[in-house]
């Protein structure tokens, strides 16, 4: 048993790891998830683990009806979420093609303050339009009800509801704001979803220097935003050696 | 004489040289203290020591009368807080059970920032919820009289105070602001007393930036502040490996 | 071919590295290129790689008519914004003499937070006044038509015609804000473009914490501000060891 | 003539090489000197020298008529500074003892905001009173003809000027704002001034954060202020080992 799911344990260990060292969160206060989707399973931290003591052999797998199918310590307490969300991914993603093979959930602080401040981040400036053309969503609080039944699961479904309401693309827009709670990024692996982490933070950090500067800003000019994006994610787009 | 107390001294030496690592205080605005129930002493840092500088052999220990029972470097001149806080703690605890076995008192800037401003740090988001479900207090300043009396003394009491009055449980709330000064923060041993004030400061850090995007922030709603506390540390309390 | 441009490559190499080690761009989010006005070309980082894995015989080199000269990697897509530049000034330089042979630009979060607020930055302080007598300009949003003509060689005329609307010097002003994007700066070499990228953070961090202390913040007085940038760039200036 | 002011220059040179690692001052932005009354004479930084390149033996040395003494490198472009700081200590030092022997400059950010916005810092805090009872001032701008007369010397005589007219003690009061610049402070000798480089820093970090909370913030209450200075400086201090 012990080398099943090496690869995958792996991935989401090494963006683990990266969450201090990018100070996207102190103590245990984040966690990132690897997903195999021919497999349908994740790895995933475990829970109440600092990031000094992880191992690649310790981080749980677990399977999309929330099975650990591998580890012997419990899973992030976060995991549900995860999981509803690589669920829907799945039932939702386009020709077959899962879109969204890493999550990542963190407590880093710009990104927190606009989620307790229950703020949406318009799109400011180009760091921002380099990584979506859109205002970065903040979800409502969650429902007495919803908390009720099952937290972690139902925080995974107001993230879908707020996208569908907002009719969000997941694939474009690859960040969102838990209102009152933190942010939550998401990517083509585990170490785009924590490079969207950090990109949040980023942008959430200028954002609020900017806003501290002119209070009333608003967003770039459309035309501005659009070009940003598509030099970089376009059908043209000519960023990086190959695209 | 130079092995009493040794583990209480190590716990408190390890303790005290996390401050500067977590940025917690400079030169040496700080200090821990560990606190063993069945001998009835507390070792703590010495006064005027850098972090740099401090041995484990060097950790004054008191007793909770304020006599010094090892070393030869004069304590903390903060010791009389952590004593009178130690001496009501095991007085007012309850089963026989001693709840707080270490203390921390830091300058922090962001702790302090709320401090010098009077403020109490109301419950803006789910970090501060999975570490108390309450706003952290803030004290009044202390009066004339108290500060001519036995000062460190006197703000050991005003924290008592402020607790009694506003209704608070040490055990549930392990954090407190002392009014135009900084915090003090507690827990089961030296380590889990700097842990607090390590999360203090990131919620007050929290606090601060969502301030500044929403200047009238109100809490969030009780039920959720509930649900973070209790996953943590309610009776089902499903977060780490072993609750 | 492999030595050729070597002390070029190296020299927007060496700047290249200092961009995450100064704080100024994470990941691949700024560039530096050193330019070789007697063989008309420069040196550039190529597109989408990271600091970490730069080689100073990975570096294109470019020459004024966009032609790579060197290099089998795409250059910054930022390339144009460069080249105009560079052409631009050796067209206006006097009498023969190249004044700009390096060109930096980051996202550093305090110059893009005044760039997203579109404000241009007075002269609060000395800090400043060492480095430019002046109000550090910040652009227009470029036209849509213009970002629909060629975008980077756009933004290069959008800071060149900024200095000539308000005739700015590009020597004694080597610094812009582009309106909603971040920082370009420039000097005698690719180390004195860095070198003023980092100063133009340090002095609009100092002038975001100015603003908020004081809103509404004047500039120095005007003998104060000649005073300081005199002695280190004036006929007479004494700063350094050798002027 | 090589080991002449061997100390002094050591002692200067261990200050200096602090700023950067102190998050003081970028590149040369920042001096410290060291004076030995007995001589009259001070060690200094050379100008625009960077920190990662000092050597103790590259340190001038100048005398109180402003003659170089030691060294072939120029001083400090604030050297005058220096010179009329010391010289006018001596004059008015008491009973023969010269209380201050070391003088840091430099342009840490938060200490420069508050020059630049013209504002003294209000004693806010128990971190503050540790170190001075008082407010800590903040120069006018000096007049046009200072400036064109000898900068350097009458930005020395604008801090004693305003010491004289504040009433202000330069022993008990070891910091000061020059209007528009930055910080200057002082110490017993070259490292204690650097210490105090530090802890202004830190005090204006807390005062702006906690201005940002409570923009019409007052003085924490007299006896308060009183009874943190006393027990660090008063006749009856008790904090650290040996008082």
């Amino acid at each position: 048993m012990s080398n099943d799911h090496k690869s995958l344990r792996e991935e989401a260990y090494e963006a683990n790891i990266e969450i201090p060292r990018r100070n996207l969160a102190i103590y245990t206060w984040g966690n990132v998830s690897a997903f195999d989707p021919d497999k349908g399973v994740f790895a995933i931290k475990p829970s109440g683990i600092t990031y000094d003591n992880l191992r690649p052999e310790d981080m749980p797998v677990i399977d999309l009806e929330g099975k650990i199918v591998y580890g012997k310590l419990k899973p992030s307490s976060d995991t549900e979420t995860h999981r509803i969300l690589y669920r829907e991914f799945i039932y939702r993603s386009f020709g077959g093609k899962v879109a969204m093979k890493g999550i990542t959930h963190t407590h880093s602080v710009y990104a927190a303050a606009f989620a307790q401040a229950k703020r949406a981040v318009p799109v400011f400036g180009t760091t921002h339009a380099d990584h979506s053309a859109e205002e970065i969503p903040c979800t409502e609080f969650m429902s007495e009800e919803a908390v009720k039944n099952n937290y972690e699961f139902e925080t995974g479904r107001l993230i879908i509801e707020t996208f569908i309401r907002q009719n969000k693309n997941l694939i474009t827009m690859p960040m969102v704001l838990v209102a009152g709670h933190g942010p939550f990024t998401w990517g083509k692996n585990a170490a785009e979803s924590l490079y969207h982490a950090v990109v949040l933070e980023e942008i959430c950090k200028m954002a609020h220097l900017s806003l501290s500067l002119k209070p009333d800003l608003e967003a770039l000019p459309e035309y501005l935003i659009r070009k940003h994006w598509e030099r970089k994610h376009g059908p043209n787009a000519y960023y990086g050696q190959k695209q």
